[in-house]
């Protein structure tokens, strides 16, 4: 025990995944239990709802009402862009100190995780005895040292089921088909596409991860090789692709607007996609293109959750609790995998998980630099839960008479 | 009972729907009750494979690959974007008389219908006993007669909950949200947007549909009045929407590129979605704005199915098979809708439905031109089968200490 009594604090940053509140509600009904434990607060939008004192207290939520927000997706305490320098974690810090706040409990990705260090650097620097736990999400599924991130499962399986479709719709009515997915510097989500398949020649046909140079002429060749083959051809995109020179291609035909972090807008535009559309048109010479951007539906849409991800982000969001009031420690919560498929959560250092992140290990892309392995899918299978599943008509073709 | 003995032939023309094997699964299953059936036969790609005799043996599936297929989205027989003139339904029907097939089952539109129209007229021309179903089937729910469109519902319920979810994510990190919804000329699917919306601030804030002029300058002001008072704007938009003139709003600013028909490309681009969010930022000086074209998910998803469209799919394929081998007679198949909800099925002639289409009726659509009326979400309410819930912390506000 820690031998700390006061509040505790939960707030969500950064994207919204599906299961985020699984890890807030997780959280809040597993402190509740400690006696030592005076209130749950949530701050609204994430740190900036801290600075600001936009607190909520969530000890006054029901047990109803909180297994209802768990099942809903997007971060029902709502989020922020915001990521916080050394000042702004000092007013994070002195804001717990004045509510008496003993444990901080922060969902988001590595920046997120980086504001928990600094703010219990800041905490520890003062004297101030707080624990400060880094509770994992996100979608690209890029932090480090975590087997994979809570919120990755249910964004792929959303790619996945909407490969399906599409690809039993361009089955339907061949053409080439291209859909953008979300992820700026890590492919995992682009290459979730390829647990769509279930017949040999389903597509997505070819996948384009951030993680190799994407070359625009290979890209044609690419298309019209497959198109050659079965009349039609579906492609996975991931947003974030570059060149060899590491330029986002999206970068070259874009505004090249600017988001709040610098970085330059790929969601929320077609561009890409109807560029990369323009391309196989003029240079494959294939009339029937088209291009779909996934676009936010990726990460929020409604009644698309697998039920393994939301297990273990409610797993995470109580392990946070128990870390930090039942063994007075700080850290980011993990998940190592083990057998075929268990999971076995620990504690990292913030220190470890916070800034960096990672992308898509050598192994799981083939070495043409256009899909991913069987490694991959072995890996991220288990991640999506039960997949809805799909069939084809078994009927024997009838002899010509007309024609023959 | 017809007293006609022959083999029955089933087709799936068009875009493709989440339910439409049901109503080719439906036909099949009950073609083998009737002893007077020799065979029922599917054609590939719709009523080209007819005339190219790319015919199966559907007599040879399985009940358990049949329900297998009925349960996967898209046209398992696969579909064709071909409008048979006289000449082509000449051949179409000249191969149905070479295999004897005396009932043809043809899921589609309106110009489904008219084919069906016409092929029966070449059958009787040529003293040729043959029954001739359509079966409705659409995502744009503008067929005329029915009360509403198998295929629709489920196609509604994938917006709905999208909706449901960007509304949620725009709440997390507000800005405005454009989303783009398939409909050429009818507005009932970006009308289903409306559906998404729980609490009384949910978006979708404005609905633009092609049965109103679209004004820009309007839209720009509709848009600064929702974000004035909420802090953000979440829109939908129909692909559709035209200019005053009529002159379609994506065609002023894409390639214009033509499809199959001649009619400018709307689906499979992000144009008309990034074109909006410009006019946003430029003329409402909103710094965060982000479109979505929802493209061919909304009508492919893999697992999003409204169990209600399911089961009048399968109805309305069942009772054509009623209508031509006992009944002896031709037509469409069509839904009149009695008490709150029920559906009884009548057939209609071919010419009722063939050719024209319809839109939303006025009493849809508000007086402002930027949102549906209650009338609207009645009507469409039971087509989306069950929808998947949302909730928000109910938690007070704690009072501020650090910055009271």
């Amino acid at each position: 025990m820690s031998g700390l009594e006061g509040k505790v604090l939960v707030a969500q940053g950064g994207g919204p995944t599906a299961v985020i509140n699984q890890s807030v509600v997780g959280a809040v009904i597993e402190s509740k239990k400690y006696p030592e434990v005076t209130h749950v607060y949530g701050a609204l939008h994430g740190v900036s709802g801290i600075v600001n004192e936009q607190l909520v207290d969530l000890t006054e939520a029901t047990e109803q009402n909180l297994e209802a927000v768990a099942a809903t997706p997007s971060s029902g305490l709502l989020s922020t862009r915001d990521k916080p320098d050394e000042a702004y974690c000092r007013k994070i810090f002195e804001v717990c100190r004045s509510h008496n706040i003993r444990f901080f409990f922060y969902c988001g990705g590595n920046d997120s995780a980086d504001t928990c260090r600094i703010v219990n650097q800041e905490a520890s620097a003062a004297g101030y005895d707080m624990r400060v736990i880094h509770v994992p999400k996100t979608i690209d599924n890029d932090l480090r040292v975590t087997d994979h991130c809570p919120g990755y499962g249910s964004a792929a399986k959303f790619v996945a089921q909407a490969f399906a479709g599409v690809n039993l719709d361009n089955r339907a009515i061949p053409g080439v088909y291209i859909g953008v997915v979300m992820g700026r510097h890590a492919g995992f989500l682009t290459a979730a596409a390829a647990l769509g398949r279930t017949y040999p020649d389903d597509g997505p046909h070819l996948i384009y991860l951030p993680e190799r140079p994407f070359v625009t002429e290979q890209f044609v060749e690419d298309v019209q090789g497959v198109y050659a083959k079965y009349g039609r051809c579906v492609v996975a995109v991931s947003e974030g692709i570059v060149d060899p020179n590491g330029r986002p291609i999206a970068e070259q035909f874009t505004g090249g607007e600017k988001d709040a972090h610098g970085n330059v807008q790929l969601s929320g535009t077609g561009a890409l996609g109807d560029l990369l559309s323009k391309v196989v048109k003029d240079s494959a010479k294939i009339k029937r293109v088209r291009a779909d951007t996934l676009g936010y539906l990726q990460r929020s849409f409604l009644g698309c959750v697998s039920a393994v991800d939301q297990r273990e982000a409610r797993e995470v969001g109580i392990k946070a609790a128990h870390y930090a009031i039942h063994h007075n420690v700080d850290g980011s919560v993990a998940m190592k995998r083990v057998g075929d498929y268990a999971i076995e959560y620990f504690l990292t250092p913030l220190e470890t998980v916070a800034r960096h992140s990672t992308s898509m290990p050598d192994d799981f892309i083939n070495s043409t630099h256009n899909g991913v392995t069987d490694a991959f899918v072995k890996y991220a299978r288990p991640l999506l839960g039960r997949m809805p599943t799909l069939e084809r008509f078994s009927a024997p073709a009838v002899d010509k008479i007309y024609n023959k």
